[in-house]
């Protein structure tokens, strides 16, 4: 279901009789998340003064005296109200005699939203007035006695209108936001899967569940760290971007299997569908391999995975770095759909046409092509400029599509040049159809992958907005990717190498002798973790031997090991061998929730900007409450004049 | 067991024949965290190289080829080591033939606590040579292939002599320190204890797990609250105390069941078993009473409770505020022994003791006693004499000591005032036997009671000093203390009120008419739960009336409200009740486990001084890495000097 669609059919409330409505919805949420697995019930009405919830109220509680809390969703003609908690929704019949004046007076004055509590029999609805769409659809409540528990003032804005307001209000008003059916479901499934997922590692699997600190030292080269002042002038702590560190100490301490669901923080300003702080599963132990790390998280995503949803298949397929780079063109490929990266150079070795010519005459030269599934039924024309004008402007590459059914070669200046033993060749190659149109270039390897990566998703979005169905929404495409190279060129030094991943990552064992001679080259023990195109998780096996690792340090990337010397010395000490993972919880939720944004499954998230729209977080600090921490604010000149304002 | 003489004992090594070794402890850590419980154990050798844990090898395991790998604990005349992990010890034959020479020089030579994996048969022991102290006693490894994972280098200091080190030593070499049995014991414990909170209040009673923001707003008042600088010039986030707004909101947003294990951070300088940052278990839920939540925690800690303790006996006892002070002097009593301070004034009204009559003929005036049990046995004339300087010094109270036994009335100066009658009535009020010592306080009632409050706890750590057994240690003493006042008098200013615990607690239902008229004797709906005589949660009725929680915070206790309009309004949109708690989880587990500090049950804790001794920090920050947050550091005048070295 959607959310707009969800919400205003809501709040369009339920008349007699009733049409479509959106009950089916919140009955599913507990069946989904609760009712299907293989334990009881939670007592959702312990401790508190209701005795049930509106929601779960069926002809089998007939008869029954109840209590209820919960909103006053709609009220139709003084006649009936339906009161809404997080569980559902239920059907309550206002008193009409005179000896209810007063329930009657609480129940037909509270204002929509206004939180009452009521008490009565649970009775069966008219015959004829059942709604089988409805889980409370067969019954209604008799009230006895009814409470006006808080009344709602006058809303901002209409609920039913409230989803169409922008994001910035909804993040203002995140108290009502979470009303929302859909902000209840996205919460509870992501509490509902860390259960999960917590049972497995803890009680399954003897992980031990440790708090590392967050209030700690600055890391080498921990740009995007935030700073907190401490008290000692000019000393701060810093937020970490991951208990890394920790979690490798903590093997060294022998604690064997760690984890924890981990606050992170990451200063990167504003960027768009980031947090500034965020959660990951946190996973570490000792005496494993890379395959056992990947066995663990298969099973682990396996038992954790929501019941409304198809089971996940394990073990997940695996492709290398190159692999998945020659194939999608990216390390992290949406695996759901096919338009694969094929090497089609050996076709055109022959060739007249002068770019491919120039192309494979070079190192690393070839000719690459993508298949566009009856491209030539669904793209236009302007699409294919469009195509080409991104290739040129991004990638200073140039995208030749062929149209196989040759009526339609339009914006194929070089098609005659294709001759008709090359285009079978390429039929063959590609495994191609009449309608579809192949999208080709020429370059140099990885640069060739690169655009038709990236133009491989882009044409899988238009096909899909022009009504093909290529990426089926239930499915959830799970990848590893392994053998990732150990070191990069440095982006303003090539010359210099930095670590892909992080310098704890151990190198791939038939690469050791590399680091000696062609550090470049060596391969890691890096692995990722991708659902359907997005990078969920990342981990490595680590470097356990002090001296690799001081190597690797003060030698190939040249950093200052004196932050490092309680690692370093700790591995001196007696550490095992050990690996990990960590697995980003708000973008797992978020696809798994099919959300639109990580700020849908999170309580209260921050906008783009890093703002607290709600409670106006950041704020300005009376500068005598900065004295304690020996700092100042520099104001940047050009805004003491707007703070002058 | 106490932490040093099973480190020792664990150094010591085992020989053969076997004396007293710690076994039995590192093999009851399982039996009592897991085996005991309802639940399959945890699969410890899961995904790992090895094929099982050395400490769960038994007879039943006779015949088996295992892969084991831990650390070298003892190797004794090249014939046999001990390895350990952190499930237990296991016995590891060397072997002694030429053809296994390249395993026996494996094992020969790895220094002491290096990591080996070894793989062999689980064999008998010789008769005779059993330990049947030790869960692994009965066998020990035959080796057929041996590798050496990582040396360890020479320690710093002999492992048998670390725990005589300083704790900061500890602290340094925080990673060497979580091998010890006391270490895993206590973080093992912890994390089982969460977990079992985590399925109590998850899968048994609908509670969502919702993490809530760190980076959030300055609270109203909020020293102590440390700063996190924004990249917006004079911006700052808040690190919270407590998720106390949050959960409130997440109420109004319909959640209705939340829970967190928060991480908080509270920044008070230097205070000893304090931490900067924390955690606390974090409870709210809607439509419930104080009964309700009382109920739900005596549950909660029931359901938790470790298997290797006597199981935890609800309902806990309740006093009021009130009561708690008249009878303990204290609001956080320790209910495991008497010494209940007693009202004896009616005892004295005649009487010709000058101090007495004094105090009796003043306001709110008083007689007060507790009774020392067998003082006149244990009790020195110097400590008489030290606890009456202490009375003077902090209390600028006078204490009388009462002899019961006529003969040994040394230091009672006034004792030949006190008539035979009054003897008589003081022992049948007071319940005491001709040993015991009564120490007799006169003057305000609140100050009387609080100095007998403490010295209840002074004599009773004396008296078991002196080698009495005054509090069972096996005893878990939970009370809840109710009724407190809703404001005090503010320190600077007792004109002006400040809230009692945060202006968020709701009103006594009694009482709330004396917010009109005489706010000061307003009782709260506030609740403490405290454990052997620490507070260990406290949590309250919150207000749900935004009109009373404005009348509360801008009239009564003048707060500047704009800086709470996010949650006044939140209030206003149908807030429906609610209540909550948070218990204080390290101090909940330093108290479980019988740990001397909350140190003992954090990973790596911050020293007093708020430092990580191990890594470091807080540490000194280039000044570039200052600009992107507009601030700079005020050095103050004396340590400009300072730093110039």
């Amino acid at each position: 279901m959607t959310f707009p669609s969800w919400l205003s059919q809501l709040c369009r409330g339920l008349s007699r009789p009733i049409r479509r409505t959106t009950q089916p919805i919140w009955g599913s949420l507990y069946r989904s998340l609760v009712q299907s697995s293989q334990r009881r019930n939670p007592e959702f009405s312990s401790f508190a003064v209701r005795t049930n919830t509106c929601g779960e109220l069926r002809s089998s509680h007939l008869g029954q005296e109840v209590t209820l809390c919960g909103w006053i969703q709609y009220r139709r003609q003084n006649t009936f109200l339906v009161l809404r908690d997080f569980h559902g929704l239920v059907q309550v019949v206002i008193p009409q005699d005179e000896s209810a004046a007063s329930v009657r007076k609480i129940l037909c004055e509270a204002p929509v939203e206004s939180v009452v509590q009521v008490s009565g029999t649970v009775i069966s609805r008219p015959a004829g007035q059942e709604n089988p769409k409805m889980p409370t659809g067969e019954i209604e409540i008799k009230v006895k006695t009814a409470e006006l528990l808080n009344a709602c003032k006058k809303l901002p804005f209409e609920i039913k209108d409230f989803m169409k307001k922008t994001e910035a209000l909804r993040l203002q008003y995140r108290y009502l936001d979470l009303r929302s059916f859909q902000m209840q479901y996205n919460l509870r499934l992501r509490s509902q899967m860390v259960m999960k997922m917590r049972e497995y590692l803890c009680n399954l699997h003897g992980f031990v569940d440790i708090e590392t600190p967050t209030l700690f030292k600055r890391t080498p080269g921990g740009a995007k760290e935030f700073l907190v002042p401490s008290r000692e002038p000019g000393k701060f702590y810093s937020l970490p971007q991951s208990p890394q560190q920790f979690k490798q100490l903590l093997m060294v301490g022998g604690l064997d299997r760690y984890f924890q669901v981990a606050r992170c923080y990451r200063d990167e300003g504003s960027r768009p569908d980031r947090q500034p702080e965020f959660t990951q599963i946190d996973i570490e132990m000792s005496f494993v391999d890379q395959t056992g790390i990947q066995s663990l998280i298969e099973g682990l995503l396996q038992y954790s995975w929501p019941n409304d949803k198809d089971p996940v298949v394990v073990p997940f397929p695996t492709v290398t770095f190159t692999e998945a780079l020659a194939t999608y063109g990216t390390d992290k490929p949406d695996t759901r759909f096919g338009m694969k990266i094929i090497d089609i150079s050996d076709v055109f070795r022959n060739t007249e046409i002068g770019f491919l010519q120039d192309a494979l005459s070079k190192p690393h030269g070839t000719v690459k092509a993508i298949c566009i599934p009856e491209g030539a039924k669904y793209l236009k024309r302007k699409d294919i400029e469009s195509i080409r004008k991104f290739a040129a402007d991004h990638f200073n590459q140039e995208i030749l599509p062929v149209f196989l059914n040759a009526n339609r070669n339009w914006n194929s200046p070089v098609a005659s040049f294709i001759m008709e033993s090359q285009r079978l060749e390429l039929m063959r190659l590609m495994d191609t159809q009449e309608e579809d149109v192949v999208l080709l270039t020429a370059g140099e390897h990885n640069k060739a992958c690169s655009l038709l990566g990236k133009l491989r998703l882009e044409c899988a979005d238009l096909l899909e907005t022009r009504g093909m169905v290529l990426r089926d929404p239930t499915l959830f495409s799970f990848l590893w990717v392994v053998d990732f190279p150990l070191f990069l060129p440095k982006e303003e030094n090539p010359r210099e190498l930095e670590s892909a991943h992080h310098p704890f990552t151990a190198p791939h064992p038939s690469d050791i002798h590399l680091l000696y001679t062609e550090p470049k080259k060596a391969r890691s023990q890096h692995y990722d973790l991708v659902l359907n195109g997005n990078e969920i998780g990342g981990g490595s096996i680590r470097i356990h031997n002090a001296e690799l690792q001081r190597y690797i340090l003060a030698t190939l990337l040249k950093e200052d090991v004196k932050m490092l010397s309680h690692l370093l010395q700790a591995l001196d000490y007696g550490a095992p061998p050990h690996g990990g993972i960590a697995l980003g919880l708000d973008r797992l939720i978020c696809l798994v929730t099919g959300s639109p944004s990580i700020r849908d499954v999170i309580a209260f998230p921050k906008s783009f900007r890093g703002h607290d729209l709600m409670s106006n977080a950041p704020d300005s600090i009376p500068s005598e409450e900065l004295k304690p921490y020996h700092i100042r604010v520099s104001w940047p000149t050009d805004s003491k004049a707007e703070r002058a304002h």
